[in-house]
């Protein structure tokens, strides 16, 4: 049998997949990507764990999601923070090892795409989904395609400013949504909050180890009525509240999806989000638009990178 | 003959032209609209200057642009601050003089695509042309169409957040894009700067007489070398460079244009903006993307009504 092959590559692993002409997941397998400073070795490595999990089956396209600046066009990875890669023409790479049709696609592009393919109305055409994880990013699809914008860089939402004296991000600015939004920003808040000595149900698990402190945590404590760890999550709502203002105002969305560990905290970031979004002016594209968790956040990567 | 009839629908009056096939304005009128509260009267007024306009000539088709809260689809106008109206179904108001088809649109959409159909090269698919005058308004072009978004409101540029805390809105929020670009909002804070006695050019004419100190007048003095007025200028740019850099990172688009009142003082705000806008981590979008005040911005709007 043929299969849509998906690969979604991160620093740590490279999740694959094998995926039905229904969308659904037949087969999985992974491959851990850290100290493979060599892009071809990787993807070798990777190729054999592809023809490993196929068996006698045949790729019948290959679709690969890659965190950093891709070129969808050429294939390549221009630069990936995370993989320590520059100028990676991954295509190439993987077509020494494969015959078919190869796509090579931002990772939350694929996971947007992932998401409005599975989850999205079929009457719903404009659809922003926003992975909300260690980073913040966006895939963007505009009257029912991937919109990727002259360079393939479009939907690049996590460094939206919020406040420009705001706190310092890893990309070099300051005050972007995912200073705001981001895991380890939100667990260095919190820890910092914690060791000034705040009020919070969080404190006896702190000082016996701060390590444990996570997002999972943080939205349980508020779940239990920590006031502390409730208002964490209130400053994440706002600060996206304030990114999707923009973004309804120039995009008129009709649905926004949220995928990633954070948004795993649903209604305690959508609460005080829809009351920043609702303080904007113009009421019809607010209206107008709805806002939900994704189903099956863990899946959605490597399920959109087979559906490119 | 058949013309297409453009419509440029404001506040104080209405621009109608009659347009080529090859896009060139032949014959042009105007209407005054203040004093119109019924919008059957007004459309009849305006009706009667085409066909005087036209003459002997046919409207092939007519297309409006008016400022306001626009449902392209069904031809109605939801609200139009500018004109008093709220809920006026303009199509079918124009439908009962003319038989050829007829378009509504937001003013700056039609302006947008205008700019687009006229100004950009051919390759170019991808553009946000921003009107900088009373208002501020943008108008998105995507893969060489107009992007309007789920209910005709995308582009609402205007209202971008730039600093929560910023200064009030005629929208009612703070901070607004429009309340550090629009036209209204740099005279009252050169008036006030002026009020308090800054080192300036423009002191002898507020002395004068306060009304004359104009965008026109202030771009003057900056030229002049005045550094007040600079300073104004460079707020208006790094305003822009922040709302840009998110445009940039959002939709990666090939081309900015501006135009409007505020934007013909082009290098005075051209400057400070690329400085801004430079400061964005991600050079890829940013270094993709050309700025530009575009020509004939008089005429851009009723222009682009026309070629809706």
């Amino acid at each position: 049998m043929k299969y849509r092959v998906g690969i979604d590559l991160g620093g740590t692993s490279a999740k694959i997949a094998c995926v039905t002409g229904g969308w659904k997941i037949v087969r999985e397998t992974s491959v851990s990507t850290s100290g493979f400073p060599n892009s071809g070795d990787l993807a070798r490595r990777i190729s054999f764990a592809i023809k490993d999990m196929l068996g006698k089956d045949q790729a019948e396209r290959i679709g690969i999601g890659v965190a950093g600046d891709i070129d969808p066009d050429r294939g390549v990875i221009r630069i990936s923070p995370n993989l320590g890669w520059k100028n990676v023409p991954l295509k190439k790479l993987f077509q020494r090892h494969f015959n078919c049709p190869i796509f090579v696609e931002n990772d939350a592009n694929a996971a947007g795409w992932g998401v409005y393919k599975t989850q999205a109305p079929k009457n719903i055409s404009n659809v922003i989904v926003m992975t909300l994880g260690t980073g913040v990013g966006g895939g963007i699809i505009l009257n029912g395609r991937l919109y990727r914008g002259a360079t393939g860089s479009a939907g690049e939402i996590g460094h939206m400013n919020i406040a420009e004296k705001g706190p310092l991000c890893n990309c070099g600015n300051r005050g972007c949504l995912e200073t705001y939004v981001g895991g380890p920003h939100l667990i260095k808040k919190v820890r910092s909050g914690l060791g000034r000595g705040v009020k919070s149900s969080l404190q006896a698990q702190f000082r016996e180890n701060p390590a444990e402190i996570t997002p999972y945590l943080i939205a349980q404590a508020a779940r239990r009525g920590d006031r502390y760890s409730q208002s964490i999550w209130e400053g994440v709502g706002h600060a996206l509240g304030l990114a999707i203002g923009d973004l309804v105002y120039i995009l008129n969305p009709q649905m926004i999806f949220f995928t990633g560990g954070i948004a795993q905290a649903g209604p305690l970031i959508l609460g005080p989000l829809w009351r920043t979004l609702r303080q904007r002016a113009f009421k019809t594209p607010v209206n107008a638009v709805s806002i939900k968790v994704a189903r099956e956040a863990s899946h959605i990567g490597v399920l959109g990178a087979a559906l490119l």
